[in-house]
C-alpha cells in the first residue's frame, strides 16, 4: 500500500471528527452489553478483570461522551478515573499526531535523565513550567503518579538528611549499612506523615502513606510512619465554620504531637503528604487556614511539605492547582502531579533538588510524547477559557446537588465542591452502587469514592449545558428510587 | 493550514527516512559539543544535569546510530539503558504512526483496568503473549520497570498470605492493624529475599531488593529482608565450571539459611528476586544449574520465584528471555519485564494472579499505545530473524573481546556476555571512565556498570559489520592507552 492510501481515510477520519459532536447520551443496551460481557470474558483468560467495567469504542468518544463497543453513549463524569483533561479526541491532540515533526517523539522514546532530545528544555518550559506553582522552577517528570509521590518522598529523605549532615560527607557506616537496608547510629531511619484517609498510590512507599481501603494495604509490608487524623468537616463549609475550625485544630494538635512522638522513637518525620482535597478517601475538603497551618508546621518542625495534586491538579477545582486557592507565595516545598497532566511528576523548589546526580534517577524519568500532549492542553485550556468555564460548571453542578438534597434528605446528604470537583454522600454504599448502575443504565458515568459518596470527575470541557443533562439523569435516578 | 498541506512534508520524510541507513560513525565535534553544553546549561536551571551526556537529535537518528545536536553521529551500543529494541526510527513503527486506526490509541489513554478498548484482548494476545515464558498464561501490564516489579512483589505477598489463610477469611483484626502500617499475630510480616550486587529499581519497595551503587540507597528507609551473595564466577565459564560450581553452592547454602533465620525472625520469605545477568551490578552471570537449584529452593520452601527481565528480556542474549537458557518448562512464578519491550508489567503463573479486584491496580494500568509499537517490534523480531542475528553478532562481539583481553591483558579482563548481552572489566574506574570518553570522541557510545565493567547493550539490529565497525574503534581506543 503506499503512503497516499495509507493517509487518504485519515484526512477524512480527521475531517469527520472535527465537526462532529455529540447532543446527549444514547443507549442501546444496559451496561455492560452483549460485546463487552463477551470480551470480559476473553480477557478473563489473560488477567484479574474483576474490575472491568465495560469496553470502550475509544475511536467513537468525543468530548464528555464515551462510547462503548455495544454502541452506547455515555455522559462520563469519571473520565478515566480523572485522568482525560479535555475530553476524548480533542481535535488539537488528534492534530498534533499529524505533525510529521512530532514522529519521532513517539517512536523514540528516550533515557531522559542521560540524553534528552533537543527541544525536551523548551518542551517543558513552554509546558510544565508555565504552570508551575508559586515559588518553583523546578520540575522533574516521571511516568506516573506512584513513581512521582516515590521520587518525591526520595528526594524529602535525601533533603532532610542533607540538611542534618550539613558540610560532612556521609561516614564509611552511612556507606556500608544502607546496602543492605540496615541503619546505623548515625543514619537513623527517616518516616513520611500523611493522614487517615489519604491516597497516594499503591508502590510500597507510596502505600506506606495510603490509608483510604484495607483492599489496597492488606498483606502488603509497610514502614513504621505516623498517620494523623485528616479534618473530617461538616458541610456546607460556610454553615459550619466554628465547628469545621474545632475539628481541624484538632487535627493539627495531633500533627504536631505525632511529629514530635516519631523524633522521639528514632524516625524523625522528614515531610508531610498531603492532597487539598482527599479524593479517593471521600472527597474530604479542609480550609486555607488549615492548610496554611499545616505548612507552618512543617517549617516549624524542619519538616518537608509536599503537597499531592495528582487527582486535583490540572484545573478541575477552577484553577490550575487546588492549592492556589489557599493565597500561598509559598504554598509548598513539593507539588507532585500526574493524571489530567498526562505526564507523571514533581515541581520542588530549588533546595529539595538532590545535590548529585543519579540519586533519583530511572531509566525513561518520564516520556516527551507526553509532554507534547500536555502542551497541547495548556493551550486548549488558555485559549477556551476553560478554568473559567470550570467555575461556572461547578457552581451549576453544585447548585444543582443542594437543591438534589434538599429534596431527597433520606438520600442524598454533604454535597461538596470546589469547581467540578464535586462529590455527595450517599445514605448506604449499597444504594450508590444502585444508583450509578441505573445512571449508567440512563448514560451518564459515574464514580464512587469513600465509603459511600459519587464523586464528579469530567473533563474540563465538561460545561454547563452538560451540568444540566448530568441532573435530570440523576434526578429521574433518585426518582425511581424513593 | 488544510489537513493535505500539514501532511506532505510527512509522506516526504517517512519515504526518505525509510531509503536512509548511515555507514559509520562521523563525528564533528568532541562530546559533549557546545551546542549541547548550551542546552545542558539551559535544563541546569530547570533539573538536576549532573547525568546529561548529551543532547540528541532524536529526528536524524536512525537503526544503530544516535545523533547528537552538534551533529555528532555515533554507534549506539547503549541504546538508552537498554531500551530501544530495534534502533532508532526504524520504518515499520514509523509507519504505524501514520495509520489513521492508531490515532484515538495514542489520543486517550484510558484507565484500562476498568475501561479497557475494545482490541486490548486482542493486542495482548498477539504482543505479550505471543511471547509468555513457559508456564504463564496470564500478563499485566504496567508503566515502567519499577512498577512492574513493586506489582509483581504485591502478588507474592497476596499470594503467600492467602496460601496460609487457606479458607479463612482476613480476620477483623488483619483489616484495622494493615490500614496503619502495623502488623498483628495473624498477620506478621514478610519479606523478599534478594542478591547482593542486583537492580530492581528504586521505588521504595524494589529499592529493598535493589543493592548495586551506595547512590540508590543512601537515605532512604528500607526494609529488613533477606540479602544473599550473588555467585561471583570467574570468566570464561566454560574454563572454571569446577570452581564456579563450588562458589555457585556456597550462594544457594546461604540463601537456604536466610529462608530458614528470617522464618525464624517472623519475617518469612514470601518470594525470592533475582535476574537472570545482574546487569547494573556489573553483568555478573551464574549457571543455568544455579537458577534451577534456586528455583527448587523456592518451592521447597514456599516462597515465589521472581524472575527479573527487565534488562535481559526482549532478545538481547539471544533468545527472547534469558532464562529461556535455563532450559526449564517452569522457569518461574513471575517474570517482569520492561524497557525494549516498550511496556513494562509482568507475566504470571495462574495461581499468582490475585484472587479479587483492586489488589494490584493503579489509574493507567499501562499504555496501549506502547502495546501497539511492541506488537510491532515483535514483528520486526520474527520477519528479519534478529534472534539469529543477535547470537551470531554476540559471538562476533565475545570473540572481539577475548582477542583484545589477550592483546592487553593489564587493562582489559572478564570478558563475558551472552548473545550481544556482553562485557568486559576494566583495570580501574579511571581508566574505564577514560576509554568510555574517548571511544565516544571516536564515534562510539557505551555504558559503565558495577565498580570497572564495561556493558555492551546493542539494539536487536546491530548486525556483524556493526561489531566490527565497533572493534577498530575500541582497539584504537585501547592501543592510545597503552
Amino acid at each position: 500500500m503506499s503512503h497516499q492510501n495509507l493517509l487518504l481515510p485519515f484526512i477524512a477520519a480527521t475531517k469527520t471528527q472535527m465537526e462532529f459532536d455529540y447532543d446527549g447520551p444514547s443507549m442501546k443496551t444496559s451496561v455492560p452489553g452483549p460485546r463487552s460481557q463477551e470480551l470480559t470474558k476473553q480477557l478473563g483468560d489473560i488477567q484479574n478483570v474483576g474490575a472491568v467495567n465495560f469496553f470502550c469504542n475509544y475511536e467513537e468518544s468525543r468530548g464528555n461522551y464515551l462510547v462503548d463497543v455495544d454502541g452506547n453513549r455515555m455522559l462520563d463524569l469519571y473520565t478515566q478515573i480523572s485522568s482525560i483533561p479535555i475530553g476524548y479526541n480533542h481535535p488539537a491532540l488528534l492534530k498534533l499526531m499529524t505533525n510529521p515533526h512530532n514522529l519521532s517523539t513517539f517512536v523514540n522514546r528516550p533515557a531522559l535523565g542521560i540524553l534528552p532530545p533537543e527541544n525536551f528544555p523548551d518542551k517543558i518550559s513552554e509546558s510544565l513550567l508555565s504552570v508551575a506553582p508559586s515559588g518553583m522552577s523546578r520540575v522533574q517528570t516521571m511516568a506516573c503518579g506512584s513513581c512521582s509521590n516515590e521520587n518525591a518522598f526520595k528526594s524529602m529523605f535525601i533533603w532532610y538528611r542533607n540538611k542534618e549532615r550539613g558540610q560532612t560527607a556521609p561516614s564509611d557506616q552511612d556507606l556500608s549499612t544502607c546496602m543492605v537496608n540496615q541503619v546505623c547510629e548515625s543514619c537513623p531511619d527517616l518516616s513520611i506523615l500523611s493522614f487517615m484517609g489519604s491516597f497516594h498510590g499503591r508502590t510500597m512507599g507510596c502505600l506506606a502513606t495510603t490509608h483510604s481501603k484495607v483492599i489496597h494495604k492488606l498483606d502488603i509490608p509497610s514502614f513504621d510512619w505516623p498517620i494523623a487524623p485528616f479534618p473530617r468537616l461538616q458541610y456546607p463549609l460556610e454553615e459550619f465554620t466554628r465547628e469545621n475550625a474545632q475539628e481541624e485544630s484538632r487535627c493539627l494538635e495531633e500533627v504536631e504531637d505525632l511529629i514530635v512522638k516519631w523524633r522521639q522513637k528514632g524516625k524523625p518525620v522528614a515531610g508531610i503528604v498531603v492532597e487539598p482535597i482527599q479524593a479517593e478517601g471521600g472527597d474530604n475538603h479542609a480550609s486555607p487556614d488549615f492548610f496554611r497551618s499545616l505548612r507552618n508546621i512543617a517549617r516549624k518542625h524542619g519538616s518537608a511539605f509536599h503537597v499531592d495534586e495528582v487527582q486535583t491538579g490540572g484545573g478541575t477545582t477552577g484553577k490550575f492547582w487546588a492549592h492556589e486557592h489557599w493565597g500561598m507565595d509559598d504554598p509548598a516545598d513539593i507539588v507532585s502531579f500526574s493524571k489530567k497532566l498526562l505526564t507523571g511528576g514533581y515541581f520542588q523548589r530549588d533546595e529539595l533538588q538532590p545535590d548529585k546526580p543519579y540519586r533519583i534517577f530511572n531509566t525513561w524519568m518520564g516520556d516527551p510524547s507526553k509532554n507534547l500532549f500536555l502542551a497541547e492542553v495548556l493551550n486548549v485550556i488558555h485559549r477556551e477559557n476553560l478554568l473559567e468555564e470550570v467555575t461556572r460548571s461547578g457552581k451549576a453542578l453544585l447548585k444543582g446537588l443542594y437543591e438534589l438534597q434538599g429534596q431527597y434528605p433520606n438520600i442524598l446528604s454533604r454535597a461538596r465542591g470546589q469547581g467540578t470537583f464535586c462529590a455527595v454522600d450517599i445514605c448506604d454504599d449499597e444504594t450508590r452502587n444502585s444508583i450509578m448502575l441505573k445512571a449508567r443504565d440512563k448514560g451518564v458515568i459515574l464514580g464512587g469514592c469513600g465509603d459511600r459518596s459519587i464523586r464528579f470527575r469530567p473533563a474540563l470541557v465538561f460545561k454547563e449545558y452538560h451540568v444540566h443533562i448530568f441532573l435530570n439523569i440523576f434526578s429521574d435516578v433518585l426518582a425511581q428510587l424513593k
